[in-house]
């Protein structure tokens, strides 16, 4: 029988714990520790890059050395948080263990650090069999934490970004879609190859925000993790659409409102916030799209309107059911 | 062209360090940084176990995630640091992806957890293709360090341990090598199927000693890092030679010198400290082997008597020239 990730996780997590007062791997986007003398959070993320699951075949060593950051950076943007030092493991196959791809995986890195303004202070190399991996933990330190808990009845939901954009550049890339609009087709693509973290927005956001996570596994899953962690049910009244969505769903036989709410990796910030700072936060890009609509009974809900929204979040692009 | 691992890590390296006044990466066993506020040093080590080079056939699940835990407390602990907080990515194939062999990386996670004192607060698991792979980072925080550099001319050169079974454990389990000391034989491959780091041992030893390094790549390479980071030469009189390695040598016409000196991941300590001192350590367990014999003119020296030690390391038991 094979397993599926969350199950993996579950299986690992009940083996830790001896020393109690844990948090769930399930609770946040990432890990912290109170640093008993300086009071502060020591806040960390790992995030493990699998070329042959994260990867489409047209990403290039820099771009995956610079995704691997992205996805730590992420979240840690997500919970307000600096990011302040990084450790980078890569495991190369042979075939990929010459000077073009090392220097271009270099050259990643070293974007990646001048743009989120974290030092990569060590790490390991690995020879491995028939994959590439880069494995990154990114550490920062804060005095407070945006959690996925803390959404209140009555908040505003928003977004930072816009969705869809992402599946429809991954199907592009894939062969499986294609796009008349030649702009829309460029911007879907960067938005795989190139994918950026909204760092900047979420430290200047961080004390308007009630609640936030990282989009990286799908608008639906995400606005779920948010009113699970917060017992609370959410109800949107639009969907936060890349322009352009509309056209290439229709082009492609797809349904847009799917590639916004099922997509993933759009590292956008997804979060609530008193109506009082609203205005604040349009200043630095945020959308509302709902609003906290009550306390959970039982299991939270998600509707669009009157709609329960699926709770499915984004697969590994092998397994995608988009692609 | 292939790269080697030296290559690879000089490359990367290369480029980074936009932001300036970074460690070289093959200057010591971990990475810092200072912490402006607190004036402590965190202290980090990432370490990529991967299966296909790690591991010899008969090491089961639990024993690959101690292996990965220990190399990292083990540079953690040459240096004095406390190991603190760890962060653990895994990579799965799809043949391992089963309740048994996940349960049993959750009981090697817990034990070594337990038996370094310290937290795995978070991680990441991803599907990968042939091969098993952990990444661990730890990280601990420090007021002082103890460095390759700081071996002074006088200083005796010691270590924590002895040196040779565990390349003999590794012929033995990859079939290449036999003992009739089935006592000798057991404990050759215990030390390769479950290595253990010196963690108290660095931790009491710390302000006893001038420099230290483990010896996971092998104890010759470990006494030219010092040498060389310190600009020393050294001098041994002795061999720490593990008990029964000279016989199980002729008994399979290998030569004993070279499995104690170009063994590798015995993660024992290997240090200098002033004369004063010897008596502390000699408590700990720590043996002189030898004496920081003077500055180094141009290359520094490492002597066995009057005959010059190859400078060679351990390589990845695949393309180990004693396997």
């Amino acid at each position: 029988m094979s397993l599926d990730e969350e199950s993996i996780i579950r299986l690992l997590w009940s083996g830790f714990g001896k020393t109690g007062g844990r948090q769930d791997p399930f609770d946040d986007d990432a890990a912290w520790v109170k640093n008993q003398k300086t009071k502060r959070f020591v806040v960390g993320k790992a995030d493990m890059f699998v070329a042959s699951t994260d990867a489409p075949p047209q990403m290039n060593a820099a771009q995956m050395a610079k995704k691997s950051i992205v996805a730590c950076v992420s979240d840690l943007a997500a919970k307000g948080v600096r990011p302040d030092h990084c450790l980078v493991s890569v495991g190369i196959p042979k075939e990929n263990a010459n000077t073009d791809f090392v220097t271009m995986l270099a050259d990643g890195f070293a974007e990646a650090e001048s743009k989120y303004d974290l030092r990569i202070v060590g790490g390991d190399t690995n020879a491995i069999n028939s994959d590439t991996v880069i494995d990154c933990s990114i550490f920062g330190f804060a005095d407070q934490l945006v959690l996925r808990k803390g959404a209140k009845p009555g908040d505003l939901v928003g977004v930072s970004g816009r969705f869809g954009a992402q599946p429809a550049g991954l199907l592009i890339l894939l062969g499986k879609a294609r796009s008349s609009d030649k702009e829309f087709e460029k911007a879907a693509v960067e938005s795989v190859l190139e994918p950026r973290a909204r760092l900047d927005v979420g430290l200047r956001a961080a004390k308007f925000l009630s609640s936030c996570i990282d989009s990286s596994d799908g608008l639906a899953i995400s606005l779920y993790h948010v009113a699970e962690s917060s017992a609370v049910n959410i109800k949107l009244d639009r969907l936060p659409k890349f322009e352009g969505v509309d056209r290439f769903a229709v082009e492609n036989g797809l349904d847009a409102s799917q590639l916004v709410l099922f997509g993933g990796e759009e590292y956008e910030l997804v979060c609530t916030y008193p109506k009082k700072n609203e205005r604040a936060l349009s200043k630095f890009g945020f959308t509302t799209i709902g609003v906290v609509s009550g306390k959970a009974e039982e299991k939270p809900e998600v509707l669009l309107g009157d709609e329960p929204i699926q709770r499915k979040g984004w697969l590994h692009f092998k397994s995608n059911p988009l692609a």
